[in-house]
């Protein structure tokens, strides 16, 4: 089974992932998962509802959640790209079924109501924070579909044990998914080439790099890309041999990414 | 296999109706179907987006449906509403599995882009109008999961034949799903405590109507009504042999439906 990732940019090119997987889920079972950070920062800002992010002691960026925050995510993910990618693929002729983490307990997370963040040089705790980190998947309901011809499509949020709807990291619940699947083969796209060792500069593209010293290229990546080096690390924990990181902009962003075209971890 | 649909509005009583279908569950199979439409308002009056109605002809009125209405239509019944209803059946360990109209092809509809509208005394053609009317259902994905004890949650849009979304009429959606899955018993809950004579006056509750006159009430009935009336219509012609219309505002409202305290039809 092939995981494959896509961001939430807005130059994912889904005209040519709808085609990439229509091409490969004849040759083998697909599970997909996306982002939707454009679409979310779009609607928070039409709704005007600030988006505050929060850096962890250990200098990760990630996003407070309060409820009204929480219900942008819901609109923007599992509602406006959710529906609109599924729809893509129907047209490639794909039985897509598009999921979030809360349907059927798909992604069940710890909940995290009380962070601690870094503000400035203090450390304070923040309190009703609503995401959770992803602990267990709902295995049997990606196989019933899969095993019936359907793609399932997933994202964001997930449900915390205690039932409460939770914004959730998705580079780290997909790297549970891959090990709870037992998959091997991961792929992820995003709007950059691949691992960039200058972030703003695409000619200093990784092409390949040891599992082991993943964990490395922490120290000079930005932003959202540490928890991707972190959610890859945790794949392979889990049992992942190869992840392709490559470029969602491009034609056939995912047959360029299994062609190694993008940055390889193995 | 009951089918149940539960109105969009304001002071519709979640709860109860979470814990009337985890009783329920273990009884019979069930479906349910939501609506989310003072969801859909409040999002659209918040992105200062119009809602047009448009009256046909025969004077049955709809919202007009243009790209930017769409992508609320998405966010707050796919997105919003929907998943809130699965994480709160959830709760009361019903495993609730949202799913849109677009989902696996669920509903799939006849697009119908252009409409006739009423405009004082004219009659008008509007074009580019999102919408269509359910002629399909995927059973097929329906069963699986209500085989494999599932609770489908179901809302709008639909999909077209040519696989573009589509707002489309809930009640006649419903109908349509009832006879392809060749459901005998609906339950429709909404904010009023059944068929009313007087639309004002929730004194005026008609208790029992024969399904071959409920085309009689047509002529006093007012708005949304209308089409609901057209729905049970439809439902009745497709094998339904027992309609349910009750309150969805009180304690146990599917229980009180099925208890006859509100409209039954049949």
């Amino acid at each position: 089974m092939l995981l494959i990732k896509a961001g939430g940019g807005r130059d994912i090119n889904w005209d040519g992932i709808a085609r990439d997987i229509s091409y490969l889920i004849s040759r083998e079972k697909v599970v997909l998962v996306h982002g939707a950070s454009y679409y979310r920062d779009n609607l928070a800002s039409r709704l005007s509802i600030p988006i505050k992010t929060v850096v962890s002691p250990s200098g990760i960026t990630s996003v407070y959640t309060d409820q009204q925050l929480l219900e942008v995510f819901l609109m923007a993910y599992a509602g406006l790209v959710n529906k609109k990618v599924v729809a893509r693929l129907q047209k490639e002729g794909v039985r897509a079924v598009g999921l979030s983490g809360v349907d059927g307990g798909l992604w069940q997370a710890k909940a995290k109501k009380e962070i601690m963040a870094r503000e400035g040089d203090r450390v304070i705790l923040l309190k009703d924070n609503l995401t959770g980190r992803v602990e267990e998947i709902n295995t049997e309901l990606i196989n019933l579909l899969v095993e019936n011809n359907y793609l399932p499509v997933i994202c964001s949020p997930a449900i915390s044990f205690e039932k409460e709807i939770v914004n959730t990291d998705n580079d780290w619940a997909i790297a549970i998914m891959a090990e709870k699947l037992k998959i091997r083969k991961l792929v992820v796209l995003f709007e950059n080439p691949g691992l960039l060792e200058n972030p703003d500069d695409e000619s200093t593209l990784v092409p390949r790099v040891e599992k082991e010293k993943i964990e490395d290229y922490l120290a000079f990546a930005r932003g959202r890309m540490k928890k991707k080096i972190l959610g890859a690390k945790r794949a392979m924990e889990g049992g992942v041999d190869v992840i392709y990181w490559a470029d969602g902009r491009i034609e056939n962003p995912i047959l360029n990414a299994l062609e190694g075209k993008g940055t390889v971890i193995s």
